[in-house]
């Protein structure tokens, strides 16, 4: 295992991070905030692990395979939780340590879980909101890709990086060259971020919460600066914010055949279709299940489409409090936090092709065990599904189902006080990256009253589900460690 | 397709079933109830309908294969339970014939999910209350098991009915000929129904109710005669019934093994030592989770020992309301409920086996994507484990999520009175054919408050459970249909 370069890409992404919290502190100098020293020293700190790092393994055997991708991913992951967390704790604003990092890792994976209650909310610095909510956008394209896109490397095995970080169950490159894919996934995305903040601009946001609320849904994130996340902003701007959701959620590959006037091609897009139907199909439902509890057809349909769109999407913004709704509006929503967004997107769950090609498959084997001697594969956006992905998907189903139903065990042990559907929703909105759940941990509430065990088992969640399963399970793996030793 | 060798074996099946409706009748006789009259009705029915299909189709071409096999075992099923549920409708005692046949499927299936109060039972007419437990005894070992046993047949293709009507991954014959399997897997479970007889005729039990709690026991059924299911019999016949369940989920050819002098074989079973270690360790879990809640350590011991079993054999009888514990261990209890019993017992759920096949063959794919150049296979009970039964395994598990997934949406939408954990625990107890969920359709309550379409719903959630998904999944595709025509 070439531990050197594992290092060395670890080290790169601790200074990038202390390059990236320049601009929160930036923030916090403009409002006049006292927390912008906390920023410099945790800059200070991060440059005094980063640099070395880099330094001494500057020119190493850039050659790396897929092992080395998923511990780099999941080591890189965990130290930018545990510096990005400093700032919230040095500053007083988040006094535990633990909490901080929950908060933190909350961001980077995108969740949007909170301990913190609305009012804590509020009452925090410009500086550190801003911080908390760039970590959704910094984490939602993946730190390690955006690596590749500024830091020009020889490896031919980038590869092996950008499969462990992007989400979905087939990474393909937009380009041949897997740095010039890191910069297109890039531009698309600052494009995206400009164009929400210049929409919401224009609805009458003031330019810091445009940027908070951009990053939030560019990541599908769902961090906000109100106890009420967004259910006091004006009809407009909950429009252009639930549809950036959606738009996020779609797979950015789509966005560049769009752009290269491949427009055909793009809407033939399996995933594409389904995403978009199973929106439309699940707002239409729920506006039915819910008809009367608003007072127009204009709301009930902002609301419904606001809520489907934040749950798949797994941003968890809210404009309504949907614990309140009948149990089969929020049985869908259980349900769509299960599904989540499209491959290579910024949004979490499982996603919608990943659900699709496990329909197939289970069709498929169906087939061959009633007709052993026919010979079918199985065929998704009109290309052939390599037995290889075959078995990744379905173990990484397999996986989801095991560790799903482990954490939920967990979190009965420790925190027996809280309901089924209750800590049932928390796994599901922690393993997921949405956010909020149901009940004790729905909308109206946050995970603040977990003892510290819950804690520690929902920050694995949030990262497990953000770097799929594999990464942490390739660094847990015992055999990953003995082959250390033999090497 | 071979029809007409499907319509010959249903038609014995339905002689069978008239047959084994004499006892009951000959039971209401004996009590001098009236209710022998409808058994009367059913038998002639039953016979009117068996007879002409076994003489027409008498000397037809037995070769079949999968599909029919299939198809033989979900046409037999639906049959024997609309049959089965007339007596209780003619009788007057569930005026309702959808109600019946909820009972009838729930009996046959060895569910013991019940839409009857507990003075609806009390109030019952011994005739039914022996038919209602005597379907579990039939249901549990499998109606076309026992017909192989029976029936000379000069098929050698009977295989495929057992396969589909056997629960577990994979079916083993225990000899070489199919006949004489299917003989000894009776004789066996003759053999443990007789000794739990005997043992709870010893505990003072009178004879009718020994055989009744027999067949809930032997076919992990639940159907009881009491209200308060075994919770007011002595701690002795709680002890006898207790263990009893358990060993009713064991896998019959493990007794054959001991039989026949194998008895290190026997106990070098990974899923018996599985099967054992989740039992206590559960049991020991709960134990300290209850804690004060009973008396005696005796008693903490013996409640919790025998709810554990119940819900892993998946037979449902209780001594406590468990739905008033701690969330823990109600938690455990909604686990266990999945994992099941042992492969080729008659207790439903997942099956140990298929749960530790699902952990290897994950834990192989994991392998496999770090070391591609590496050969592995996937092992068990010291065999490999061939692909076709790997995928078998997998494909079976996403079904089973996806269905359990659809049917909770469709109880939600038939019935949103009912709170998301009562919901999920109803689908959970009726397709994993355990009988009581939790809270709204827990120990202490049934199934009658649910609309029609939703017990529906649940009488399929308890075939599949029952017939392990493919049988149904092969009858109700339209390919299935399109190729009678062909052929």
């Amino acid at each position: 295992m070439n531990k050197k370069m594992i290092f060395r890409t670890v080290g790169e992404i601790t200074l990038l991070e202390a390059f990236l919290m320049l601009i929160p502190m930036v923030v916090s100098i403009i409002y006049g905030e006292s927390c912008f020293l906390s920023f410099l020293i945790t800059i200070g700190i991060a440059v005094a692990i980063g640099l070395p790092l880099t330094l001494c393994f500057r020119k190493v055997n850039s050659a790396i395979y897929a092992k080395e991708g998923f511990i780099t991913v999941s080591f890189a992951w965990i130290l930018l939780s545990l510096i990005g967390a400093l700032p919230f704790l040095l500053s007083g604003e988040i006094p535990n340590y633990l909490d901080a990092v929950f908060e933190t890792v909350s961001g980077f994976t995108t969740t949007g879980a909170t301990i913190l209650s609305g009012e804590a909310i509020e009452g925090m610095s410009h500086g550190l909101l801003f911080w908390r909510s760039f970590t959704h956008w910094i984490g939602g394209m993946g730190v390690l890709v955006l690596i590749m896109a500024i830091i020009p490397s020889n490896s031919g095995h980038a590869i092996h990086i950008m499969r462990a970080e992007m989400p979905g169950p087939s990474v393909g490159k937009i380009v041949p060259k897997i740095r010039e894919t890191a910069k297109i996934l890039y531009l698309i995305y600052i494009g995206m971020t400009i164009l929400e903040v210049v929409m919401l601009l224009f609805g009458g946001m003031n330019l810091f919460e445009s940027l908070v609320h951009t990053f939030g849904t560019a990541g599908t994130g769902g961090f906000g600066v109100r106890a009420d996340s967004i259910a006091s902003y004006t009809p407009y701007l909950q429009w252009v914010i639930g549809v950036f959701m959606v738009l996020f959620g779609i797979n950015f590959n789509i966005f560049f055949m769009i752009i290269i006037g491949k427009i055909g091609t793009a809407f033939k897009s399996h995933e594409l279709l389904w995403y978009i139907g199973i929106i439309l199909t699940s707002t239409a439902v729920i506006c039915i299940n819910i008809w009367g509890t608003y007072e127009t057809f204009g709301e009930t349909l902002r609301t419904s489409f606001f809520q489907v769109g934040s749950i798949i999407t797994t941003t968890g913004y809210t404009t309504a409090n949907y614990d309140t709704w009948p149990v089969l509006s929020r049985i869908i929503l259980l349900g769509l936090m299960f599904v989540g967004a499209c491959a290579g997107s910024t949004g979490g769950g499982l996603k919608v092709s990943r659900l699709i090609l496990l329909y197939k498959i289970v069709k498929n084997d169906i087939t061959r065990a009633l007709h052993p001697r026919s010979v079918n594969t199985v065929k998704f956006e009109g290309r052939t599904v390599e037995k290889e992905t075959v078995n990744y998907v379905t173990a990484y189903f397999i996986l989801y189902i095991f560790l799903f139903a482990v954490m939920v065990l967990l979190l009965a042990i420790f925190d027996g006080w809280a309901d089924i559907a209750s800590l049932f929703s928390a796994v599901a909105a922690c393993f997921n990256n949405i956010g909020p759940g149901l009940g004790a941990f729905g909308p109206a509430s946050n995970y603040a009253a977990l003892t510290w065990m819950s804690k520690i088992v929902l920050v694995f969640a949030m990262l497990l589900g953000r770097l799929e399963i594999y990464p942490f399970i390739v660094m847990l793996r015992p055999s990953t460690w003995s082959s250390v030793r033999e090497s």
